[in-house]
């Protein structure tokens, strides 16, 4: 690889604005899955649905991916010489942010001609951040397509429909919190007086959401999906903040955008793999899979907890050995995990300079620096010595720099998929991911070259484990 | 199926009774499993010993049924075109309930000439309602048969054994809560008086279980197994309440009885089960597990985290291919479970008249009128907008009539196996169950009607649950 | 072997003796992990490495081990007429043991003249019992090996070189508890003064360590290990008491040394199974498995939930059968485990005689008697009737005595990593210890002929386990 110094800089700053962009175009964990599944198939991928065989696939392609509840996503590069047993190179994420979920049934009594929506908080959402931003609605509808199909249609109406608004400062003490989630912070979206106030018509009856939710509110959706009221028998919908993602900072040092945990981490390992497909050791088998309800424990299907990576490495490995082996599937199963290594990437906390001395000293993460090594003795993270050597050799070769974090003796720290998965599968791992500022906020920031950087690391990593991994193979570890 | 209404009052109220007389006779979760097991056998179900190779069995039947410790069972039923990769319709629900377990040492020191009998209470018993119960004993024996033979006997002591009494109010403050649960509450089993103390004979010393146990107790469990107490090796016993089951209310809207948590959707599960094997999709495989364990977390082999389901799926699938494609077992597992789909079937809170304004307006389930539908929006239930609109398809076409249940945003909810199920085999899932008032109480109710609405919708999803999934899957989701 | 009466006194002691070596020469998991592998192969087992196939090594051997992350192991003994589908006879038991772990950087400002040391608790470390406790450092170093080879060198520094002192009470109030962990427990390992403060040199710069760690660390490590400093990656180093084992009491009845939990059972089950080899049950299928990271929950590869022994059975599986049946792989693999018999054997609560009634009558253990049954009502344990019944018909045959272990109604118990076995396998399986008093001290006390009680009785269930199976298998349980 030539000297990275001389066209870089433009480069980063377009890896930057992809990424924003990315971000701008799915505010929510279907949209997103949607979005990388458009890139796979750019790149060449093939989508394999987990209900059909994937027998032909395998004849004539090498490059997949499969999505489950339009929620996760998994993608995997079979490489030419590769043999079951051989190892895999994995990079796990998620896929979900903080969100308002609009409630089963979310129609509200207006009060002094304002229209209000009923919505519940996923996970830590509705925090101060929350007050005054331009709040979207998108999400799915399970709809109704022609008379003997349901389908689901994505929708994300282009602008914003609600907020949750502050009292001026003017009237004194009833402007001081703290405020009550179910009665004070309903979100707003119209006025009743634009319009006289509209019947459901016949047609629209037909559909078991008209008496749940208002019927502008279905109106719109419809407009901005295409589907008939009258088809939809169901939906998802998330309030989000619809600002823009934006790249900043005096040296554009920066992006800031809403839902950076871990949506930045998913999109690096996806490019970085893609990137990776040209240069990978054809020894090796390569995946990357971005997990949906980290935020609220993974224990869903879609989730870490669902075994959608055990099932993609097994399929494969069905396929990759002849009928007369057949008996030796669990070996080359296991001989497979034994062989792979698997990076659990999720952002990790980039110190925050005025509370500084929150954090333990030496193991304070800065931006736009590498991949941050997350550490734990008690085990909250799967990172141990020899995955850790093992990174770092792989990200010696890749020149790619990296950084610890570490909580303080006196502090508690939070989960990742990591373990999950390691303890699943028993493949190698460890904890990384990329340093980000105000975690949980509606709204947070990472370095700009953050973006390539990541996607550098991940694509070294899919370059490089398998080399490096011979050598930890000749040392017995 | 002709309209429901004409003939239906007398049916309805044969099922209460069915479903009254299978708790009566099974009070243990292991003679639940056996009393399923012989309503499987009587609809033709074949019974496979997970130690054993299923081989022949499946080359001339196509219904069977497995048990694991005698207290989770499994039934299926391979349709005639179902061909590996095709999906599975699977109903999951808990055949556990708050009981007492008899210690391991249950002897105790006689305390005024009575006979005590050691118990610990299992999840939420012991409370209020378990005062002054006749309580009985059941469970099994691991025994020895013959001298090269150790089975297990199932034991129901047809009358009750045990019970906690109360001390009389006469006494005044004596007889005044709290009560403290090791040593007020200790289950009272004979009196010493009844004969002088009786010694073991040289031979009932043969057993391990002399000594721990009372050997009255011991050869009172021999009586009503026909198990020599030399032969006994070990038992599992329970204390619980033996009141029948009844029909009540002025117009019999009611069943009280105990430990409906979870069997009335067990029990309307299998019968829904049994009774769709006629008009079940032919390309389907229809499945009903009843899971032990459910009220301690599950985290057990015969529990929703013990890999019954799983097991079951998976040689139906190594068995539904022939030699040539072994290689591809992993990707026929994984298309199963990508076009199954799984309730978890749990029964839910029917509001309280008594205590009316504790519940989230719009979401107060009644009995006697359908499925209630459990939403959370932090995934303590696995329901999402997909299962939502799938089942509410399956109702809208079974015409079952379906209702909510949301908790408050102002307060906390418990769990189920749903989230345990949905996430190890990937499964699309949903949390629903009948809705039943005074939970957890020794003795609780359900509405009559609800064990025929129960089976009649159980039934319905395993008929339709194929083609409304055609009709989602066309639609990608 | 002859009756164990006449000679046993003086064996008893020779086998508490060797305990007490290996507890000396194994202070890391590292190294206890080492220690055995070479009493292993001194008993004719092969290494085989799981990233390797093992189909040579299967047609000349039957007796290998495999070790996982250098931190856990399994071993075992494919019987001669063992064909798949038969059972395993399994113990499990964890290797880690609480201790402190040095920092990724363990570099502090030296304060006051002091070198002072980074270091972390691993679980219930640092509680009241470690102060002023002379603690020596040992682990592993990950290194360059020449220059393609990376390998990782065990070190055992020989003789303390920290310690956590003390205030002195005159001080009054300043001296009394409770302490920060991270600001007033930092271990001291030297003074600034001895030597001007020491430069690395240009070779040892070449190493990623230097900066992180003090120079004389390192320098310690590399004369203590013979690797170069420049050659050092990375490392993962436990600070330890280094007080040596020894046998104690009037009559010699105990033994006190450090970690206990649970290196007895993992000794014993070793000894037992290796000397259980010349007797063995030909178509059996003997393993051993000692597992990481139990005190943090196992939810590691090399730990309980990595699947470890998951893989080996089935890999031993495959290579049992013949191509012809590969199809069934699923069907051998649910058949041995449904054959199989596992001890999750991890050490036990002691009665403590000045806290008598914290305990349930008749489930007091006692030292020196024979092996502790532990039963949880709430499946916090993996006990159950069969497989409590399973085990007393060993120990019966076998002739060794066992005792009980229950918690009180009103209290709460610990977890072992018996449920996660057997939640994932579906084996039958028991939990049992060897007695031990003061647990989780920094230093504990068993019975001195519990070791050797333990090794009989691991030696015997190894011999007579599938003789009582196929007696339990005849009963259908
Ligand atoms: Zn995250
Ligand atoms: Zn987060
Ligand atoms: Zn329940
Ligand atoms: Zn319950
Ligand atoms: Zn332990
Ligand atoms: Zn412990």
């Amino acid at each position: 690889l030539p000297d990275m110094d001389s066209l870089s800089l433009k480069d980063d700053c377009a890896r930057a604005k992809r990424f924003c962009d990315f971000m701008d175009t799915s505010p929510t964990t279907y949209h997103a899955v949607h979005y990388l599944s458009k890139d796979l198939e750019n790149a060449g991928f093939r989508p394999l649905n987990e209900r059909d065989s994937w027998e032909d696939e395998f004849h004539t392609h090498d490059k997949f991916y499969v999505t489950r509840n339009g929620s996760s996503i998994i993608a995997f590069v079979v490489g030419k010489d590769w043999t079951p047993g051989n190892g895999a190179g994995v990079v796990g994420t998620h896929i979900d942010a903080l969100c308002a979920k609009v409630k089963p049934i979310s129609k509200k009594t207006p009060v002094d001609g304002y229209t209000l929506l009923g919505a519940a908080p996923y996970s830590g959402a509705f925090s101060d951040t929350w007050w005054d931003r331009d709040l979207g609605i998108a999400g799915r509808i399970i709809c109704r397509d022609g008379n003997n199909k349901v389908t689901s249609k994505l929708v994300h109406v282009p602008y914003p429909i609600a907020r949750i608004p502050t009292l001026a400062p003017h009237f004194g003490a009833p402007a001081n919190p703290p405020f009550n989630k179910e009665t004070q912070m309903t979100p707003v979206i119209g006025l009743t007086s634009s319009k006289e106030i509209s019947e459901p018509t016949e047609d629209e009856k037909l559909s078991p959401l008209v008496g749940k939710h208002s019927i502008d509110l279905l109106r719109t959706l419809s407009k901005h999906s295409g589907v008939a009221v009258k088809d939809m028998l169901q939906m998802d919908m998330e309030l989000f903040d619809t600002q823009k993602a934006a790249l900043g900072g005096l040296n554009q040092d920066f992006i800031f955008c809403p839902r950076i945990d871990d949506k930045v981490c998913t999109y690096t390992a996806v490019q970085g793999f893609i990137e990776s497909v040209p240069d990978m050791d054809p020894r090796a088998l390569n995946i990357v899979v971005c997990f949906d309800n980290e935020e609220v424990g993974s224990n869903t299907r879609q989730g870490a907890q669902g075994g959608l990576l055990e099932s993609v490495v097994e399929r494969v490995i069905s396929h990759g050995m002849d009928a007369s082996v057949a008996n030796l599937a669990e070996e080359y199963k296991r001989k497979t995990y034994a062989n792979s290594f698997f990076c659990s990437a999720d952002v990790n906390h980039a110190v925050n300079p005025n509370f500084s001395n929150i954090y333990l000293e030496h193991h304070k993460p800065q931006l736009n620096y590498g991949m941050t090594l997350a550490v734990d003795p008690n085990a909250h993270m799967t990172t141990d010595a020899v995955s850790l050597g093992f990174i770092e050799e792989v990200a010696r070769r890749g020149k790619n720099k990296t950084q610890y974090f570490q909580i303080r003796n006196d502090s508690r720290s939070g989960g990742t998929i990591g373990p999950y998965i390691s303890s699943s599968t028993g493949m190698r791992s460890i904890d990384l991911g990329i340093a980000q500022l105000s975690m949980h906020s509606i709204r947070a920031t990472i370095g700009s070259k953050d973006v390539a950087l990541g996607t550098k690391f991940f694509k070294n990593f899919y370059e490089l484990w398998f080399g490096v991994d011979e050598e930890f193979n000749k040392g017995g570890i």
